[in-house]
């Protein structure tokens, strides 16, 4: 077999997504998930299932009908995420709910999460009850980390350790599963799944930490979206909750102040709330985090005990994750 | 083993609920599922489980999973149909969209289709894959058939046959499946447990049929819900899909005009609409079909091949429910 690059599974994945999703009838239903689905996205979740398997010697062909249905599963929580933040816009189109409706956007998310379990269940018999076992757990965790974030809307303090638990449940675990789930197709032992796991745990606060930085001081054009948006709608994010942490008096007052209302001129708002992420060196703190969680996954991607050869596209693909336009 | 009776079934399924059901974090989640699982229900779904086992010879000890899967599968769809339906009432209580709000309905209820699969997931290895293959493919018709019913809420007319096919993907489909899934962990051949399923098709149509009927024309203690909702909001059901088929001139006219509003006193409404339904005889043609599709059901279920000695506890229990007070 030829030598397997991240660019060749992404290139597997567009066309195992063109050539086997299939949507059926009544048409109202299925427009928005071919809808969704043709969005693209990076496409992160499932080529993390395709490196798990690939890195323990499995035939990533196997991987692909979970790979598809764990990205059928991360698109209808888009959809319903997309009701319940109101979000206007989803990778520069309208969303769902805005295109159509509410209620479209619940019942055609819920057959995505049937669909998912569809396309989980073609896993190989001898690890097909284990995959759906993970699968199914992430997806209850994945709900509990989103009514965590919605809990913190209207909490007037987090803690930094209730937002890092958040992110691992509403961000993280799904990453991890899918880099389990590969790893279990792939052959994987029990204890280097669980291991690979656990720096999918790690790698994922680092990608949402990463977001969140971006969100504030992220280069526009090579971000891909406007920056700031979190600092408009008053979102609790790391850094937010970092300055709050790390301030008192006149900064904190000022803080409380500007993330108490959605008015106003919002670049105002932006360069405020900046300069006083400055003083206190959040984005620093930002950074600082975001190295631990990554070397951290690191330190656990090298306990499983694989051969550098065989991480080093999971590796590189990590970096690349990192290292978005800051 | 001592002779079964849908009561001491019941009654297995009363206790499983209480003991196996557990409830995570956050409350906010968690809550929304435990009041409506509390809330009762005729718990139909779950003893067709158990009957389709028993009626095979098997344990219905090992059905209980699936059967709890089952009615946690139903119940996230009256969640989320509740939200779509704007119902305020659920068994006589405030639904979880009016008692929270949508996104707790939402949200809640995706939680409980992946604890639902979980459940599911613990049927005996041997049949695990076909079960969870039914039940995921059910689940998807069944909002198939709902966003059908949604279309028609638009549609100035509906065939009776189309209307047959929502309620098909609406209903009868959760019935069927749940006395296949029995059937097969009951140890059922494939044959066998697919004749088994069309019986319930028929059975849920007239299920169905028998609702629409009551809705209109039961008696109001007996029934539990006051009757005539159905007309009052201008819901197409049978009764209304017949009486249209039926009627030209001045009914069709006097009909088309009555559900073209929701305002209006509802009394006089209620008392006109049936004056034009039994002028038409509708009542009697809509006792018809569900007596036609009764007796379907009741030849389908001969045509398993299984005594009639073990098909009783079925056969009572199907009886019952199309004797609900008309």
């Amino acid at each position: 077999m030829a030598m397997l690059s991240v660019e060749i599974l992404q290139n597997i994945l567009i066309r195992a997504f063109s050539e086997n999703l299939v949507y059926g009838k009544p048409a109202e239903l299925y427009d928005p998930i071919r809808y969704t689905m043709e969005l693209g996205g990076k496409r992160m979740r499932p080529l993390l299932v395709l490196l798990g398997c690939d890195m323990f010697g499995g035939d990533v062909n196997l991987a692909i009908d979970s790979a598809i249905g764990i990205e059928l599963f991360h698109n209808f929580t888009l959809l319903h995420d997309d009701i319940m933040d109101r979000a206007p816009l989803r990778r520069g189109k309208e969303t769902v709910y805005k295109r159509w409706n509410a209620n479209r956007a619940i019942l055609s998310g819920d057959t995505m999460f049937a669909m998912a379990n569809r396309y989980l269940l073609r896993t190989p018999p001898e690890c097909r009850a284990e995959v759906l076992d993970i699968f199914n757990l992430t997806a209850i965790e994945v709900c509990e980390g989103q009514q965590m974030d919605m809990n913190f809307e209207t909490m007037e303090t987090v803690s930094l350790s209730e937002y890092l638990e958040m992110i691992r449940l509403k961000t993280a675990v799904l990453m991890a599963a899918s880099l389990r789930i590969g790893a279990i197709i792939g052959g994987a032992s029990e204890d280097a799944a669980q291991r690979l796991y656990e720096a999918g745990i790690s790698l994922g606060i680092a990608f949402q930490l990463t977001d969140d930085l971006l969100d504030a001081y992220g280069d526009e054009a090579a971000f891909g979206k406007i920056t700031g948006g979190d600092i408009v709608t008053n979102k609790k994010t790391y850094l937010y909750l970092m300055a709050l942490e790390r301030s008192d008096g006149m900064n904190r007052s000022a803080l409380l102040n500007l993330f108490s209302s959605t008015t106003g001129n919002p670049e105002a708002k932006i360069h405020a709330v900046k300069r006083i992420f400055d003083s206190l060196g959040v984005p620093e703190l930002t950074h600082e985090a975001i190295r631990s969680h990554y070397e951290k996954a690191m330190i656990l991607l090298n306990g499983t005990g694989i051969a550098d050869g065989k991480t080093k596209l999971l590796r590189d693909y990590a970096a690349s994750l990192m290292q978005r336009q800051v």
